[in-house]
């Protein structure tokens, strides 16, 4: 099967996710075939656009058919690697590293949290739905005995750069930012950034044109 | 002033906030003037992406001087409309909800939480950093009496779509959206989505690129 090139635009790689939601969510309403007009009209896009995008992973429309269901999401969990799981440590374990924990469960497993750590040594040892939380002194000891993939950043923008060089310097390959923090690293580290702030002012721009038009 | 059209391309006004925060940092080290060359090494993006998203609203760079810094920050911030307050009531008052709670105070006072709501009554009546916990039953008074600009959704996504309606019957024109439900409502109702699962897959997908080339 072909997948995505290492090149493909990455507005297309976050789209991905989408059409599996929707294409998983098909397959439980039992539609096995979708033409792009109908996939369109669902998910809000248009159809040239799926078109489009689909293609970069193989093109599996037929003229008068449509699109194979099943195949679609097959491929797409592949270059997605959403069948993987993924062993997850999140630094800092206050209320958004645990909410995140929380959260986590909710990912159909591909995402398991192993351990938290954090430098206030009150939340040590208290344990959240069975995750251990452990100083962060530990950090380097824990990943030097566990497979970690991710780290999860759960800190304050003031702590951001120095904890992603300490996961970094312990050999952790991905970091699934949720600090304001900008990290400047090395290419072969990953980093995915969740920044909830930057769509907090989205959403305000967006209800301040509004109001300008009523 | 210029300010952006209402039909500057979304991909730009995403950026803004990211203009804010480095012209920001730049005016905190008393940089006072920068060339889009400078900017782009710091930001990461090409001097010419710069001068592009720039030009849309007002374009104030000269040839051989490059652009004032605090008029940048005062055009983004009018755009934005960063300097409003922004009155918020949470629905959905578990960790995710508590969460975003405590990260608001760290908004710079743009938003303030005025209550949270949840369907599970032992939470109700319990306070978090002095906002009130109510019934979702109480949402529609609490509405009519205070002035809602935004309503942040930190409910699972089976109660997504119903939790909206609701928001929206109760007079509401935003909502920030952290549950996976895909929300389809009327177009006087801004809504801008939270999709932390979706991020989880665009680094599961860099990671396993990254694995295939290591």
């Amino acid at each position: 099967m072909q997948t995505l090139s290492k090149n493909a635009p990455m507005p297309v790689v976050r789209r991905l996710p989408k059409y599996h939601r929707y294409l998983k969510e098909l397959l439980e309403e039992g539609v096995f075939k979708i033409s792009s007009k109908d996939l369109s009209a669902r998910m809000g896009l248009t159809a040239s656009q799926i078109r489009q995008d689909l293609n970069y992973f193989g093109g599996f429309g037929q003229q008068g058919y449509g699109y194979n269901v099943e195949d679609l999401i097959a491929v797409i969990e592949k270059i997605l690697s959403i069948n993987n799981t993924y062993n997850c440590v999140i630094i800092g374990a206050g209320n958004l590293g645990k909410a995140i924990a929380n959260y986590i469960f909710s990912l159909d497993g591909n995402a398991k949290v192993c351990a938290m750590f954090d430098i206030d040594t009150s939340k040590v040892s208290s344990t959240l739905k069975d995750i251990p939380i452990y100083s962060m002194n530990d950090l380097a000891s824990f990943a030097k005995e566990n497979e970690i993939d991710i780290a999860i950043l759960a800190v304050p923008k003031i702590a951001g750069t120095e904890v992603a060089q300490e996961v970094v310097e312990n050999n952790i390959k991905a970091i699934w930012n949720f600090s304001t923090a900008d990290l400047i690293l090395d290419d072969d580290i990953v980093v995915e950034n969740m920044a909830i702030n930057e769509s907090f002012y989205v959403l305000t721009y967006l209800l301040s044109e509004n109001n300008k038009n009523a």
